[in-house]
C-alpha cells in the first residue's frame, strides 16, 4: 500500500530526464494532444481569472483549475528584470491534486514543463488556424521559450524553417546553435522585416514588461498566422493595434485575455473566438487564404492542468520522480499531536 | 553562494523535529508573537479572500497574500470524510516567496503547521477578549486541534483546567491520554453541559460539514469568551444563532467570515470587530465582565504567511530543512533550452 504520507517530486534534473527519455518533440507532441482533450472538455472546468500578485518588478500567480477530478494549480512569477540579475524570468511550480480526498498527488517543477506546454498550445492553436502549407515561421524574440516553439511547430505543423530574431544578437546565436542538429533550417536575422520575409507564421515572444511594438502593421501581410506569446500580462504587449482591428482574434478564456493579452489595447467588447471552441467544431478557424488569424496567448490553467496530468500519466510507468514526506499521516487521523508526542519517545 | 535552483523544504519529519526541538507552547507563543506583529501592520498586506475549489465532499484551497517583500500562499483542504477513511480531514502545505524575484524561499508541509498557528491565533485573540482571570476552558471537539488548542491557551492564557467533550469518547480518551504530563488538568466530560461548568473559555472545534448546533443559547453564560474554531466554511457552523445575537463579534477577515464563518447565518451587516483593531488598539476588546466575546475564527491567509515567516526565520539557525530542487536555473538564463541540451550530453 502506498505511504499515505508521500507524495511523488518531480526535480529539474527528472523533468529534464523525463523529456530526453521520451524525446522533446514526442513529448510536444503529446502534451498537445491532453491539452486538445480538455479543451475539448472545457465546460466540465472550474475557470477562474488566474490570481496575481503584482508589485513595481514583477508578479506572482497562482493558476488553479479543477475537471472535478483531478485540481490542478501552478505557481508562476514573472520578473522580466531577473534576466539581468542571472535569474529566470519565469519560474513555476504545480501540484495536482485528487478531488475526493485532497491530497497532492504530485509536486513537479514547471519551469521546463510551462516552456513546453506553452509552445505545445501554441502549436496546437497554429494546426487550427494558420495555413495549412505553412512551412516557413520567423521568431521574433530569442529568449528561453524560443528553441521549444521552434520544435513544437516542427512536430505539430511540419514548419521546415525558423527564421530568427532579436534585439540581443547573443540570444539569436543560443537559439541558432541550439537548433542546429534539429532538423530545422535556422536563419539568423538582423531585423524583423527580414525574419518575416516568406513566413506564413510569426510568432513574437518578447520579455520586457512594456507596451511594445515588435510588430508594426505595415509588417503583416494577408494570410499570415500571428502567434503572439509575449504579451501575457497588464502593460505588456507586443503588436502594434492596427493589427489586432485586422485580424480575426483567438483566444484561451476571454476574461483573463481581455486584461493580460494583447486585446487589453482594444474595446472590451472587442469580438474574439475562444479557442476550444474552434477546436471542438463549434466555431470556424480560418476561414480564407487571405485572413490574418491571431493567437493572442497568455496561458491558461487548464493547459497547466493537462500538463500535470501528462507528467502524473507518465510517472505511472516511468521513474523520474522522488518521494516527499508532505503530508502529515499519523494512524489515527485526528491524532495530529499524538503523532508529535511519539515522534519525540522515539527520538528519546 | 547559494544554489539557485535550491529551495529547502520542510518535510513533516523535519517539522516534528523542528517543534520538538524548541518545545510546543515556546513555539505556540513565538507563533502568537508573529501573527500579532503582522496583525499590527494588518494594513501593509495584499488581502483577498482565499480561492476556493469546492465539490461534493470537500474543498481545495488557495490562500496567498503578501507584505511586498514575502509573499505567501497556502494549500490546503477540508474533507471531512476523510476520517473515515484513515486520512487526515485537513492536509496542507505552503511557500514563501521573495516578491522581488518571484523564487520559492522555502516550502514546507502545513498539517502540522497550520494546527499550530489555529490554536495560537485563538489563544492570542482569547488574550485580548476572554476574562482576564481565565483558568478553565471547556474544548468541545477533541479531534486534531483539540491538543494544539490547549497547549495555546496554557502558554498564552494561564488556562489551567481543559474540560473536554466529544460525541466520539474515544476522540476524549485519546485527547486526555495525549494532554497527560503537560501540566493542565484534564477533566473528561459526558456531555457538552458538563464541559462547560465553570469555563471562562468555550472551544468549539468539531468537523462534520454541516450546520450544527454545538452549543445552544441556555448554555452559554454572561461573561464567557467563546473561541468558535470549527465553523469554517459555507454550511459548517457550530453555534446556534441566538447566541451570535447576544454576542460582541470579532473576526479576522470580514469578507471572508462572512461567507464561511459563524456569522454566514446573520445578516451581512451585522457589526463585527475586526480582531487586528484591537490589537492595534483601533477598537475596544472585551468591555465589561458580563459581555459574552466570540472569536468567529476562520483562519486567514495572514496568519500562514506569520507561520511560514516564523519557519523560515528558524531555519536560519537550525537544520530541519532539506534541499529541493526546483527551480530550473541554466547558468545563461534565456538559455532554458540549452540546459537540457547539456543534460543530454552529460548523459551521453
Amino acid at each position: 500500500m502506498k505511504a499515505l504520507n508521500i507524495v511523488p517530486f518531480v526535480s529539474v534534473d527528472n523533468m529534464m530526464k523525463l523529456v530526453l527519455h521520451l524525446g522533446i518533440e514526442r513529448v510536444l507532441t503529446e502534451l498537445a494532444g491532453y491539452i486538445e482533450a480538455d479543451f475539448l472538455r472545457w465546460e466540465s472546468f472550474d475557470k477562474t481569472p488566474r490570481i496575481a500578485s503584482h508589485s513595481p518588478v514583477g508578479v506572482i500567480e497562482l493558476m488553479p483549475t479543477s475537471d472535478g477530478e483531478m485540481y490542478g494549480f501552478k505557481y508562476v512569477n514573472g520578473h522580466p528584470k531577473n534576466t539581468r540579475e542571472g535569474l529566470q524570468t519565469v519560474t513555476a511550480f504545480g501540484v495536482l491534486a485528487d478531488v475526493d480526498t485532497g491530497y497532492p498527488l504530485l509536486l513537479t517543477e514547471m519551469t521546463i514543463l510551462t516552456a513546453l506546454r506553452t509552445a505545445a498550445m501554441s502549436a496546437l492553436a497554429a494546426r487550427h488556424l494558420a495555413p495549412r502549407d505553412a512551412r516557413v515561421m520567423a521568431m521574433i524574440g530569442n529568449g528561453a521559450q524560443a528553441e521549444f516553439q521552434a520544435l513544437a511547430f516542427k512536430a505539430l505543423c511540419g514548419i521546415q524553417e525558423v527564421r530568427l530574431y532579436d534585439i540581443d544578437p547573443a540570444a539569436t546565436e543560443k537559439c541558432v546553435r541550439n537548433l542546429s542538429g534539429s532538423g530545422l533550417k535556422v536563419v539568423a536575422c538582423r531585423s524583423s522585416e527580414e525574419a518575416i520575409e516568406g513566413a506564413q507564421i510569426i510568432t513574437t515572444c518578447t520579455a520586457d514588461k512594456q507596451y511594445a511594438t515588435i510588430l508594426t502593421d505595415n509588417m503583416v501581410g494577408p494570410g499570415v498566422h500571428i502567434n503572439a506569446v509575449g504579451g501575457d500580462c497588464p502593460g505588456k504587449t507586443e503588436l502594434h493595434r492596427d493589427i489586432l482591428l485586422r485580424s480575426t482574434i483567438f483566444v484561451e478564456y476571454p476574461p483573463q485575455t481581455r486584461v493580460e493579452g494583447e486585446i487589453q489595447q482594444l474595446d472590451p467588447d472587442h469580438p474574439v473566438t475562444e479557442l476550444w471552441q474552434v477546436i471542438a467544431g463549434k466555431a470556424p478557424g480560418r476561414t480564407s487564404a487571405s485572413q490574418i488569424t491571431l493567437f493572442d496567448s497568455v496561458g491558461f490553467a487548464i493547459e497547466d492542468f493537462s500538463a500535470l496530468r501528462y507528467v502524473h500519466e507518465q510517472l505511472k510507468t516511468l521513474p523520474f520522480s522522488e518521494p516527499l514526506d508532505m503530508i502529515a499521516d499519523p494512524d489515527d487521523p485526528r491524532d495530529l499531536y499524538g503523532m508529535l508526542l511519539r515522534a519525540k519517545a522515539k527520538a528519546a
